[in-house]
């Protein structure tokens, strides 16, 4: 069978919109605007540019559209109407992830001197803890929509789980890709949701390779791959930390967000979730800018931006933050412009820092991050330290998962061990 | 310094009701009835019964109650007015755990062949990801009150993670005591927040015997240990978990509710919080029945049911579930007595059990259970199999903690490992 650019080799017609999602009429090239019918399909016929969802969103009083939302379930959908999912979708079996904690950080902002109120959005309360649940939970939708049986994708971590869990609920099988050599934590949490669950011998790249000849492959028929030919909806998940978060603040942006970069898609739909609000008037239109964070052990990023380049040249990934390990990140231009356009930065901390940052953001707010929560809370420390961050502003830090899925980065242990008498007690001189 | 029963060798003054405590008014004891001020005393002075939070509720219209509890925060504190926290506790820096997720279970019911609905009740959601979130944030409030500075407690894992976060954002000194042979992922949980961990060499019993002399002398002035002298607020917070559940169920009693049985408190007190609703008007007063769930390697209340016995005679414990694992339950006989008031029972499982139940609702829930879940789960099964449990009535299945920390009790792995080609992919024969 022969396979378009980008269109999985299935034959699914596309489905009426409207229906099945929602406030979503097609998707659109995000370089040549060109449009086509939504469906499984993932790159620009015509120019091979990545196509996302475009929307005609209610036009609703804005106190009435906030109303209708505050009312909604806790979870992303009560923001049903922004997103490309139906209507009744809080009535089908998915896992409802989101609407998380955003967590007045008042021990942490003393520590940093900001004095403008700081927030830590800490998406470890996800269903398996990490934002990944909000992403698969669209992909899902898309996926009964477009008549595929099986839930896929490649992932070295939180996204395994994510996709087996939801898959598990949803009713649908799964079947995961992952390098043979993961940690054993990561494996179990791929697998325990009953999917199947397949180790590729070879590297991450290999595994990725190997999903892209797949779906090319009539082997592939009926199948949904959350990040490749169900993308454009799976992104389309992180509009809801936008939203959340200017929903917690009191419908208002916040003058200052610090996101993980990994592949970058992340921050560009933040950025789209807060310019929706404001085209929706839910929150007063006032300037807002958004920085991006990596690990320097893997900072093409940071590095295009600080050259002041608009390439980003991949790198070889090396650093602890293994969730943010992406060498060639396909959004990395996109979060260039942002970074620039909003008068934001893309800056990086090391291995140490990022250890560092979880220390002190559990020691002041008992928040367990894992690494890419490391990430940003130490670039926030950075920022804050060298000027570019204003302290005298709102702002929000994102902890995108969790540190019980990261604990090989920490170090923490026992003060003293002692036998079982307050004289051994004393003599450790832990009594306060 | 002499110490009374049960009573902290730290001078007190007892806090004034209707402040620091809210709607409560006196500690009162679970055997004789006396009544004893507010104050950091865990047994009664009369007869050393041990002593519960007395109250006096609002005596508000029941609509008008619903309705301020429906419009207060998403966490445990929209049941302020019914708990012994002062009334602005929301907005003092606490971990504000509660109100998780009350899964409705269609395809588990399915397998299981419930018709009258099937939930189940994830804790998993909480902070540190176990109920103990709960709990400790009681204690939290209370230690405020009674000008503690330091918080304790011993553990064997979950409640040392919620006391250490706990402290770390409330700004209190926390000194934890566990075993020094405790796995490494509950170690980490246990020190990252900053506080000071200290092992013990010596089995739990050592650590807990250790924890009571301490209390006893002037080292221990000015600690709050949140199951020993803070006990009788930091039980009220399985209240909570009743509350939600009926809330959730649209301010419905569930017919039937299974309950994880360590200490027997959480089983205690949910009953407390049903029977307060039912006082309140909250929900109609309908007969509910409430099955308390065993390992069968610690199930010495369950050996009591089914022997028509008062007293529970000690075991030592020998299963998995080692958040399970108290062999001389204290609250054991009050166990007993609510599920033959109610009409319920005390089961167990085995190990195996628990773990085919833990991948059971993995596989048909994405909801991932420690091994606690997986006695409740698996206890659902045993009962509906034998008739005990209903299938045509309301149901709710606790979990209370998450299978991310005791990876460990699960063996998931993959189906295959494979190189990454399409023909090996087939030759796997995963391809659906």
């Amino acid at each position: 069978m022969a396979v378009q650019a980008g269109v999985s080799a299935t034959p699914v017609p596309p489905a009426a919109p409207g229906a099945a999602f929602g406030p979503a009429v097609a998707l659109s090239c995000r370089e040549c605007g060109e449009r086509t019918p939504l469906g499984p399909a993932f790159a620009c016929a015509l120019c091979f540019g990545p196509l996302e969802v475009a929307y005609e969103l209610p036009a609703a009083d804005p106190g009435e559209l906030r109303r209708r939302i505050e009312s909604g379930p806790n979870s992303i959908w009560r923001y049903a109407p922004l997103l490309p999912v139906p209507a009744d979708v809080a009535g089908r079996p998915n896992l409802a992830p989101g609407f998380t904690k955003l967590v007045k950080a008042d021990n942490l902002a003393r520590e940093l001197g900001v004095t403008g109120g700081l927030y830590v959005k800490d998406d470890s309360g996800n269903p398996t803890h990490s934002f990944k649940d909000r992403v698969v939970a669209i992909a899902v939708e898309a996926a009964r929509a477009f008549g595929f049986t099986t839930l896929s994708c490649s992932s070295t971590g939180n996204l395994a789980g994510a996709v087996g869990a939801a898959a598990a609920r949803a009713g649908l099988r799964s079947c995961v890709f992952i390098p043979h050599d993961l940690e054993a934590g990561k494996v179990v949490m791929a697998a325990v949701y009953g999917g199947d669950l397949v180790a590729i011998e070879g590297t991450y790249d290999d595994v990725n390779r190997f999903c892209s000849e797949l779906i090319g492959d009539p082997l592939g028929e009926g199948w949904g791959f959350v990040n490749v030919n169900l993308r454009p909806y799976y992104g389309e998940g992180s509009k809801t930390l936008a939203y959340e978060i200017c929903e917690q603040l009191g419908w208002r942006l916040p003058d200052q967000i610090v996101v993980p970069v990994a592949s970058g898609s992340q921050l560009t739909k933040i950025d789209k979730g807060l310019r929706e609000l404001i085209a929706l008037g839910l929150v007063e239109d006032r300037p807002y800018r958004i920085f991006g964070a990596q690990a320097t052990g893997c900072s093409p990023v940071a590095r295009a931006f600080k050259d002041g380049h608009d390439v980003v040249r991949p790198v070889r990934p090396d650093t602890i933050a293994k969730s943010l390990a992406i060498g060639n990140p396909a959004d990395g231009p996109y979060v260039l412009d942002i970074a620039r356009r909003t008068g934001g930065a893309v800056e990086d901390v090391t291995d140490e820092q990022v250890v560092a940052a979880i220390e002190l953001l559990a020691r002041t707010e008992g928040v367990f991050a894992e690494t890419a929560g490391g990430v940003t809370v130490g670039v926030t420390k950075k920022l804050l330290d060298a000027g570019v961050l204003d302290p005298s502003l709102t702002t929000v830090v994102l902890n995108t998962g969790d540190g019980l899925k990261t604990l090989d980065a920490v170090a923490a242990g026992p003060r003293a061990t002692i036998r079982p008498s307050l004289d051994a007690f004393r003599a450790a001189g832990l009594a306060g």
